[in-house]
């Protein structure tokens, strides 16, 4: 077998047999192919294609690329998933409301790159949060408490990473077998029997249109079939940011008072379908309406907050920051954004909002970049509410005045008030 | 403009601007964007295809990559190209012919790569024979006496080279927009301004077929059209290889013997096709046929032949081996080929011979690979003579027993006699 003759197969529209993707995997992931032959390869699937058997391979020659977390110990892992949002703390409140319903949430998240944000960025917000527990810890956790949420210490699935990388310099990345493959791929690496899959579009997500959300979403489905790990898919819009609030320690707050019971409704929205779903797969009820019910008593009950502060103390952080919220750093200028218009709010890009947050600081364009945790932008004013001139309709929290300044006028600008 | 937005459009499918395929040449050329990307817009042109005026963008860009060598002081010179064969030694022929009827022949030449022999490698086995004469002396040479071949001296095309190179490691050599402009932006960059293009078809090939040729041609004719270049093509069939002799030794002293009034049937097809169009190009006579007939003539009297032996001896060959032809290195073991079968040659594929000369050292398989010239194949019979078993219908000429031995086996294999 040589790379050549794969190239040519699928330059030419033809089926990559199992044995050709594995191949492929393993000899990129082993630097014996080069960038440029896998830049070609990975351009002739994106506009050729590849049908559910050969992106199921090629989802499974990825997680097998490293190493395999194996999390049979602990029963039945629900992982849950979303293909990025900006303002999306759905894991940081998720996680401790389903493992206060009793079932074992084992996670390992990723930082953030570009506009989207990063769950462990936002844990390692909160002082003292560990997120690079030894593997064994992790699991001792989850044994003890019936959670512990990580960073990626393990060496999973290397080749989506490098495929990904790739993927950003050569225009590839909206291809539907190669989104599917890199997210299933890394919950597979993971140790997920069973998957949660949020698929968001819009302006703020990979996949601009729900149509194209759909084709993603049933080709995830398709692969957890064959790959034999039950998944589940909701259908996320992505059209302006998630709750209210966009930035490390910001979005912390807001999900602490979600599980307080002051919740977005967006953002509960959200929680619910995505958690009765997790119930579902979990065994613990067919009914999503009655999962739902029991999600909101779970909160109300205060049973997930508590769950949330075992989380952080048994990582390590300090639990009277998420008791007494005022004590997190805040921003040195924190800046009312003012409206210059009377109307209701028809558009609020995600993305855009997205971008001015990476400005100020609160997300990474490059890899190597430091995060400012206290800076970020609450939003007051959302896509159908009425807006009086002259009213705060955000507020930027910024370390730097120039900065903040600027952030001001362009979120201004995107607001879109008719 | 970016590389990627460039990519992006080609994998749409959509046509590139001149000034985005100038970009892509000009940043490629100066390392400014990687070859994993180069290799993805390769392989987005190779499936997706250019239209003409892309084709001649790009022709023009890669031109321009390096030095363009200006020839204008010489008057109209007329270049010739092959796509490339077996047993191609068409060039050595041709040069004193067209220059002996008075046509300036100023020709740059390459380096054999695979099983295809270049004109440079087999000029160097003539002992003392330069090939890398300056650009003045290459100039005055054809001043003088009319006619000079040297190497590519002049950093000619080299974006050219960059794509060429990438094209073999990632199985996108067999597309029309991506030959042609090879092809072309070489003669352009070498000076010529009126060109005839041998496109060979068959096994031993770039293109299979003689309709796939019939396109490459077409599309080399509109680009030269476009771009000011009068351009003829003439198709050839390369199913079998061109002459008796493969090997640079052994082609130099078929070349000689052509113009001493020996040639072969169909090397000498090639010749008047060729030189005749040659000929109405250089304004010398529009009748192809009576340009044929001055082409007999001038190989009957003696011109062409002297011609060559000029040319030697100005680039400081030694032209006793011209006159003398057992003067040139044998090699050590040669060896006959016996038919084991009574019948016609329905088929000699060139392909496959190409590949025993290389094995016996007759070409490079990597550009750093030492060239052996007095290896080869002489071939007594071709495609449509009859056979009897025991006879010699071959010789190989070896310098290694064991290779030998076993290039008589696969040219043995290679006859296929019904």
């Amino acid at each position: 077998m040589n790379i050549q003759e794969i190239i040519a197969k699928k330059r030419d529209n033809q089926i990559l047999e199992k044995e050709e993707i594995e191949y492929f995997i393993k000899s990129y992931t082993e630097e014996e192919i080069t960038d440029y032959q896998a830049a070609a390869l990975i351009m002739a699937i994106y506009i050729n294609g590849m049908n559910e058997e050969e992106i199921t391979n090629l989802t499974m020659a990825m997680a097998h690329s490293g190493d395999i977390l194996d999390l049979s110990e602990l029963g039945t892992v629900v992982d849950k998933h979303s293909t990025g949002g900006v303002g999306d703390k759905v894991t940081l409140i998720l996680a401790p409301i389903i493992s206060s319903l009793g079932i074992p949430v084992a996670k390992m998240s990723g930082r953030g790159l570009g506009y989207t944000g990063g769950t462990i960025d936002k844990l390692e917000s909160i002082p003292g949060y560990k997120t690079n527990l030894s593997i064994e810890q992790f699991k001792e956790n989850v044994k003890e408490i019936g959670i512990s949420l990580i960073g990626q210490t393990m060496n999973l699935a290397p080749a989506d990473k490098k495929i990904y990388a790739l993927r950003d310099s050569i225009s590839a990345t909206e291809s539907i077998p190669l989104i599917a493959s890199s997210i299933m791929s890394k919950k597979i690496a993971a140790g997920a029997n069973k998957i949660v899959l949020d698929v968001t579009y819009g302006s703020g997500a990979f996949m601009k249109t729900k149509a194209d959300a759909q084709k993603l979403a049933d080709t995830m489905q398709k692969i957890g079939e064959i790959s034999g790990r039950e998944t589940i898919c909701i259908l996320t819009s992505m059209e302006q940011p998630l709750g209210k609030n966009i930035g490390n320690i910001l979005e912390v707050k807001e999900a602490v008072e979600f599980l307080k019971g002051n919740g977005e409704k967006d953002v509960q929205e959200v929680i619910l379908e995505l958690g009765s779903n997790m119930l579902k797969l979990a065994g613990k009820g067919e009914d999503l309406e009655e999962n739902k019910q029991k999600i909101k008593e779970t909160i109300s009950n205060g049973k997930a907050y508590q769950k949330l502060k075992e989380l952080v103390q048994h990582q390590g952080g300090d639990v009277s920051y998420i008791e007494n919220l005022e004590k997190f750093e805040t921003a040195k200028y924190i800046l009312p954004v003012i409206s210059n218009k009377t109307g209701i709010v028809k558009s609020l890009k995600a993305e855009q909002v997205g971008k001015i947050s990476v400005e100020l600081g609160a997300g990474r364009i490059k890899k190597e970049d430091k995060i400012d945790p206290s800076v970020g932008i609450i939003l007051n004013r959302k896509i159908g509410d009425s807006i009086t001139e002259g009213e705060i309709i955000a507020y930027i929290h910024a370390n730097d005045e120039e900065k903040g300044k600027e952030a001001v006028r362009k979120l201004q600008d995107t607001y879109e008030i008719k």
